[in-house]
């Protein structure tokens, strides 16, 4: 009996999945993904593993996601690879001790998939800040771009002011498509095959699925930036495949799809109520949904009303942690001169 | 019987309007709260008379909803007052021919209000920008306040360059208690007292219930700012009563509140699934919500993803309305020249 | 003979001072306009004193001018006064350990003011940002009055929430004449009335002499704010005798006007080339300065490039100095958590 | 004797050239270049040829320098080309009816240099914002590309929506060296090789000696960017040999460098005082200069107080002549609506 009503639940939340997809809602999240598609029974799916560690210092919860098969990457619509998150609510409070912690275990990370990836002490990086300055929630990766210590041209133009063996970094916020008319995967990879960088690094917003995860989580993937995973609509992605060199994706949630909002009120009152389970098919929330989110529809995001504030931390954190991580021959001290 | 179920879904609805009041949710717009109060039933209220009329050239409707008596104002839980809406998909398109209409018939109505309040021709005006210009959706008021044709000082200083007869305007946008400490009311009480305005014009961004209602409405109300209508926390009423002189609001919708819509999620599915209706009470609803804008609550807004856009485009709109009804003797192409 | 030389100096400096007054230059800083008015031969002028120390540890140098006739004020152009200026070229560096020396530096230096006014521990303070928030070499204020740490509605809704005897204090960017039609005193003294604080600071950005003065220079003034000697057109005096209360003015040079950058670059040639004093006149400086400046004239200042930069950076440390002085009870680190 | 006078001004003027040299000032409009050049003497210099026209109903007068050999471009200091200037003081005033007719103007001056050049109906056109757009008067480019109706994407992607024949249109705003570590050259370079475009059409902020040219002039130059012409540290050239395809340059003086004031006060002081002419030689001129702007340098620079207004204002207009000569089958009126 136990076992009929598991199965119930899974098979609700297979439907919610399928909701997900009809209405087009890219979860920017692995862990969310993969949360969505084990279910309240929290059963395993086949090629995908997942540990967790905490790290007290830096008040988080760093969990590791391996989706190992193409099987498992099709059931929960994220490319194959490892996705890395640190959770912290400490993330979207005023600047303290905490996050210098933070940033440390950003930067540990960070290197940790460097060294993975087999990248020289000394081999270029570019990063890329996706998203749409204007556009405030889309603004992480630009505002991110510009609290980058870049050195590629100190390098090239006032050799010897930077210790030997520096990392030639480079950094660029080339737009989004509707300002643009170019994908940015174009333009990048014009700058890719000229810079010949060893990584190239993405910074991207990310929708997420639950309001708890809104500037509170780092993911790092060695996957890429997918298609339509950030909050702007990325068509293209930005991965090993289509660049030629590794492609690490940095995001933080920055906003909540108003129609998650949404389909998750409505999987809350299922829960609370079995009636509402077997009457209220897909084509019936679809309805509900598009009815209440017209004449908007996909357009309309859940945003906290101090975003300003939170996004300028959030790209100020995951700036410190990349300096660290790109420059470990300079101090904390040394970089936060440098690239204020 | 088909009185039953009218009455059914009328008490269903008071009870989502007592969950709008426990959810500290206080609706910016007249027609809203008044359609809430009214059900599907559209049975009339006492003490509240609605009228309706179109205009072609601005593709718009105009609403007069008049709240007459002290009981109707409570239970719609707005003052007692008259709130014009005007209502036009085109306010949210990019300016075009429609917008010049819409700026006149949003000036007509004005002066309107203007004859019925008294105003003189020459009588000093003092508008008002509320919010705060930092977070996008509640920057309305200091944009329109920016955009302004501002007199007071010329008549002053420099008398002989304007028309005589043109009426002394001045425009403040005196920022939000988190920033300074002091309520807006004591702020404005002040300036008033010294200006001795024949008239306060108080610019607010609304929240409303309904997403068709974003960036395509304007409300004007003679009932002045309700404590608590605006998207920020507004503690204080700027009214007649508290400011010795009229007090007129001037507003747009620029969010819906995020439980807004988890509550008309769950109100959209009661009306497709009668069994929910009697077994999700307001307490379980109450929880849902809370459960789900953890750890952010009540500061969830949904807005659409072009929102910088969309402030900045209403705000030129209510600014040419505003100088349009404020300077009759000037131009729509000087006016344009002198407060681009 | 070298007396001879030296009165003929002072002269051509005592038509320096003329030619300023002439251009309407209204010189910001105290210690400059006294610069000005003693020449290179350094001679005293009467009822004037000037003391300088230097804190190493802020690598900065205190200067205190104190002017303390009518005659003097006049001669010097600025109201009658103790002028304290900190100056050090490290405040338009990049954040680094110096900075936290200044912050202490300014904070001190603010708190020795205090004492010297008799403010008490718990007497409530108005924060004024002059200026125009739009512009960004006038932004200063606006942008200090945006990083303090407002506590007055916090005592008031939440006590209990700080420590005893935390001082209330409240902040105010009221926007500029050309933007409101109000002069600012008179937004001001409404408030001040209001709020009856026991003491105003108002933060402006002021125009300097000397381009070295540019973002290296605090000044604070006991005497208020002059009316014409920050960057925008300032009508009216905020001091204590308009306002009632004791009014500190905390200024930082933000920009050289033009027409300064002329002026000195003829007294620069005219120092090298004897034969120039005499055949250049005031009526033929004024002329090639008018010449040179029009269509713009006095609207044209000089700024550093990284302007928008700089202004953020000094304006965070005023906040920073600021908050430290007015709350004593409060550690460094928990001001920065609280005002970030 | 008159001809002596007349040698010796041309000889001074010479001097003026190679202090701006010395001093690395490289003027971005070449009208003034050529002026510097000619003297007062107003002397034909080999190589250049200079016609001029009114347009009336732009309040305009239209210039064309042509730079036909190699000597003459070595003398002007810019490159070999033609240089098309609109002049009109309407450009600097709030938007009215002359701006219509200056954006037509500017397109019409487009059109016939598109046909000079043999651009096809339907090639596609990149348009590229040079700059900085945190540095109010070096985000001209970048504002003009937000302007710009974008078309290379919805011709991809949605195709059928535009009139046939439409011209496929894109734009990008790489940023500036210190901010990304990439020349811009290379950024774009990289984009014509994959975007194959007919016509680069580069936007700059240019640097003026003459304050009366700030925001009145529009300069149109076949020659593409120079490095160094605009405000910002260009360090490479944007040409047709460096990028395998015509580039058009599109400026508007933004900043006068405050060196050049300080040049031209004694310039001007010279021409007064004939004494002043052979003894201020360029070392002293030099020396002058560079101790009164340390320690900024070449950093500092001269713009109008309402610079923000300005530069916007001219954006828009630049971006609105732009378009009309891009899409010649849209009406002003559908570009307003699509651009907005």
């Amino acid at each position: 009996m136990a076992k009929l009503v598991k199965l119930k639940t899974v098979i609700r939340k297979m439907e919610l999945v399928d909701l997900y997809k009809l209405a087009g809602i890219h979860l920017g999240l692995a862990t969310e993904a993969y949360a969505v598609l084990r279910g309240e029974a929290q059963q395993e799916v086949q090629g995908v593993t997942e540990n967790k560690y905490r790290d007290e210092a830096a008040d988080a919860v760093v969990t590791t996601v391996e989706i190992l098969t193409e099987v498992a990457a099709k059931a929960i619509n994220k490319a194959r690879g490892t996705y890395i998150t640190i959770e912290s609510p400490a993330l979207r409070q005023p600047p303290g001790p905490v996050h210098l912690a933070l940033s440390r275990l950003l930067a540990d990370t960070l290197k940790n998939v460097f060294a993975k990836i087999g990248l020289e002490a000394a081999a270029p990086v570019l990063v890329v800040g996706l998203g749409n300055w204007q556009a405030t929630p889309d603004s992480l990766g630009p505002k991110v771009v510009g609290k980058m210590f870049v050195t590629r041209h100190l390098l090239q133009y006032a050799p010897g002011v930077l210790p030997a063996g520096t990392r030639p970094v480079a950094a660029l916020a080339p737009g989004v498509l509707g300002i643009t008319g170019i994908e940015t995967a174009e333009i990048i990879a014009g700058v890719v095959s000229h810079l010949k960088p060893g990584l190239v690094i993405a910074i991207d917003s990310l929708a997420a699925r639950n309001v708890t995860r809104l500037y509170s989580t780092i993911q790092i993937a060695d996957s890429g930036i997918d298609p339509g995973s950030g909050i702007g609509n990325r068509r293209t992605a930005l991965s090993r495949a289509e660049m030629g060199v590794p492609v690490l994706a940095l995001g933080i949630p920055t906003v909540v799809p108003a129609a998650v909002i949404a389909m998750e009120t409505l999987n809350s009152a299922g829960q609370r109520n079995r009636n509402l389970q077997g009457e209220l098919g897909p084509p019936a929330i679809q309805a509900i949904i598009s009815d209440l989110l017209a004449p908007f529809g996909g357009d309309l995001t859940v945003t906290p009303k101090e975003v300003d504030d939170l996004v300028t931390r959030t790209a100020t954190l995951l700036a410190q942690g990349l300096n660290l991580a790109l420059f470990p021959q300079l101090s904390p001290e040394d970089l936060a001169m440098l690239s204020a």
